[in-house]
């Protein structure tokens, strides 16, 4: 594996999901794979979560690790070509990502969207070009669009939790935000979820109200809604998520049902078992009494970010040590 | 020992100053100890002396260490319940403390009071919180109200600065400042210093102005004055340090009479040493001439943080590897 | 080596230059010298290169790194004497120098200059003070005046693309900015190539507008000229970079010729390698076609410095060793 960017870049989703799993269960079974390798993880934007998980992940392979906080003041990149630099970023992508794959075997990076450019965050140029220009292999610590050691990590709290024949239904649900969210989490579960599906392993599903339509291109083969109670009925999971308007890019919606999941909602599924990215807002986007309750997923969910960063880091590694 | 907390927490306390001492004289005889066991560092105020040396003494345990800095904006943290979080703070500590606990074996973390409201801070919350929810041993790297760490490196520099028979006299003095200091650092260091009077270790007096008298919890079989020449008279070690008034929370009352220890003062003493947690305000808490004279301990004592922090993670790891 | 500030602290170029190409192709050639020390690194300013190679190259010799960043508001450093801390500064550098010491075996330390007195900066107070009151041997991570790691980098680079007989004729250059920089890299390049050239090593040429003479104490034996055109006739080698008047100290003059190099100024030279230490600002400093075609060198520059530094700290720990 050399990039590890959307769904696109697994060939076997079953097959990195049992890895996964197997590493769970032995965390330190590779712990020579990644002697003498270097992990840089860049940040330009906060992580907790992330960066954490994929830390440790690192380190159960043998590898050391660089982090960078890229997020503060002072060190504004520049990703247009053909301007001259007069302004205030101090340097160019080009430079950065070169001289970061100089020092480092595999690189993660973190950049969020602006939300004001719907076309600009969605060319992912940022990305592309640090993948062009870096020279090594990158994972994606979350980019403009998607999320997808996020979105491994759920597929693989799914498969851990459903012993059943049948296919479980999966039901991503919006839920209420005081802030403009970027869809790169609801994004790439749709993407991961749909792909899923096409293999016979969940259906899928996906609520949201008028208005907060996701790009098709996320979203192939996704039964889609814009009433809860009907998405909620016999979902054996529901994901609920924020996320703004990719039609009025970047913008709130004012929405006047009631989007919160709480226990009474939860009653119409099937017993569902209920996940979240986190962080979450109590009691805004997701009831108290459910994140409490025993069907929250939330936190075994966060604990196999570990995992989901493992394989993929594993992978890497492999391909490294082929060459 | 699952939590490091208060004084509380430590049921032999000669005893963990010998295994210090122990560690300090051969660093790394335990540096298989904590393969393969990750302590994270959790920082929500800024931090020089207690993330290096906890950082050093975990290495030399053989520990892997995450440090998160949650300190800047972007990242607050709601520690009340039943509130709907539509303001400003991202993420409830109990899924903060319940994901962290998740990538660590052992988690440290760091929390200042507001110095606004006295109920408040000296409620723990935030720690208590921290604690109930990660599901792993916590270690204070100091809280609203206390710090551990420090205090038992107090305790550790006192033994090894006294030979003679007789128990030291110690002196808390309080010094000026500038700004509103939380009473952390002197409540625990008499919280530590009262038990060790109890088993006969130290003579334990603390001097302070009118109005700045500590919780009466922290200072029992203290003796008390409000003139610092009184309390020099024949003391052995002299902890300078200054706090703000816990009966007027917060505040600082003007001090008439001169309360910086310099050389005029510390020749009262029986050639005490001088103790500071640092950092010191020069020739405002105490005076150049004491700091860069022979009489300082500050060095050795900042030093010997190291020592404090390894014994304590020796035993949460010996407790974990019982399992 | 006991401390590493200038190129007076090495005593054979030529030697240290062989050591550091070695260590390229041997990286793990000495990765038991650092095992149980610690390096850490104190940044007073931001960095992307320095930190990420220098932390690189510790990992490299098995050194344990503690990275710390001190340049956000809250943690300001006091260097001078005699004043009493009633101000914005918390904590005097003989406290935090010294303690530091304690945690580490070897420390680096990266400040700035403030460009506003250029008798302060030039005095070096704050690195020559971090050096004596530390007790560690110290590595500069960039001064106010000099960046060694930078300059032994840059004499590594030089080395190992010239293969020819004769001496290379190596030009700095003067480049246009927005904003008035240090001079510490300039400096610093000038006294190792001075020094070089004494050894026989290289040709030296400056070539810079009227106003931005630099200090002579950084400039022995150096050709210089006002004439970018001259100084390109025939170079092997041209050295980008932008710095403020030293004269007019820390300030910009407006320069009515063109200084950018470009692809046609470069068809003056002898087909000669472009460097530059980076960050740079495309098209302001350097041309893009310069940057991007194939006598850039600036890549395999920053490459470089892990293999400086390596050298460096190897030095210190033989001698840390030999104790």
């Amino acid at each position: 594996m050399k990039q590890f960017f959307s769904v696109a870049d697994v060939d076997d989703l079953r097959g990195i999901v049992e890895e996964a799993l197997r590493l769970k269960k032995d965390p330190f079974a590779f712990e020579d794979l990644g002697k003498r390798k270097t992990l840089g993880l860049v940040f330009l934007n906060p992580s907790l979560r992330t960066r954490l998980s994929t830390q440790k992940a690192a380190i159960q392979l043998g590898m050391d690790v660089m982090v960078m906080n890229m997020d503060k003041d002072g060190w504004a990149l520049e990703t247009r070509d053909g301007v001259a630099m007069d302004g205030k970023t101090v340097e160019h992508i080009r430079e950065a990502a070169a001289v970061m794959g100089q020092y480092c075997d595999v690189l993660g990076i973190r950049s969020f969207p602006k939300l004001q450019d719907r076309e600009e965050d969605y060319s992912e140029g940022l990305f592309k070009k640090f993948i062009s220009f870096c020279g090594v292999p990158v994972v994606s610590l979350e980019s403009a669009t998607r999320h997808p050691l996020q979105s491994l990590t759920d597929l693989i709290t799914i498969r851990e939790h459903w012993q059943q024949d049948r296919k479980p239904k999966v039901v991503m649900a919006w839920g209420p935000h005081v802030k403009a969210l970027p869809q790169a989490v609801p994004n790439s579960f749709s993407e991961w979820m749909c792909k899923a599906q096409m293999e016979g392993i969940v259906d899928f599903t996906i609520a949201y109200p008028q208005g907060y339509a996701l790009s098709e291109a996320f979203t192939p083969g996704a039964t889609v809604t814009n009433t809860l109670e009907d998405a909620l009925q016999g979902a054996d999971f529901v994901y609920v998520k924020n996320w703004s308007s990719y039609e009025d890019y970047g913008k709130i919606h004012p929405v006047s049902e009631k989007w919160m999941l709480d226990n009474g909602k939860l009653a119409l599924t099937n017993q569902a078992k209920v996940m979240h990215c986190l962080p979450v807002r109590r009691d805004v986007e997701l009831a108290s009494e459910v994140l409490d309750g025993p069907n929250s997923l939330v936190i075994q969910e966060a604990s196999n970010r570990v995992w989901a960063a493992q394989a993929v880091l594993k992978r890497m590694l492999e391909q490294l040590n082929k060459r």
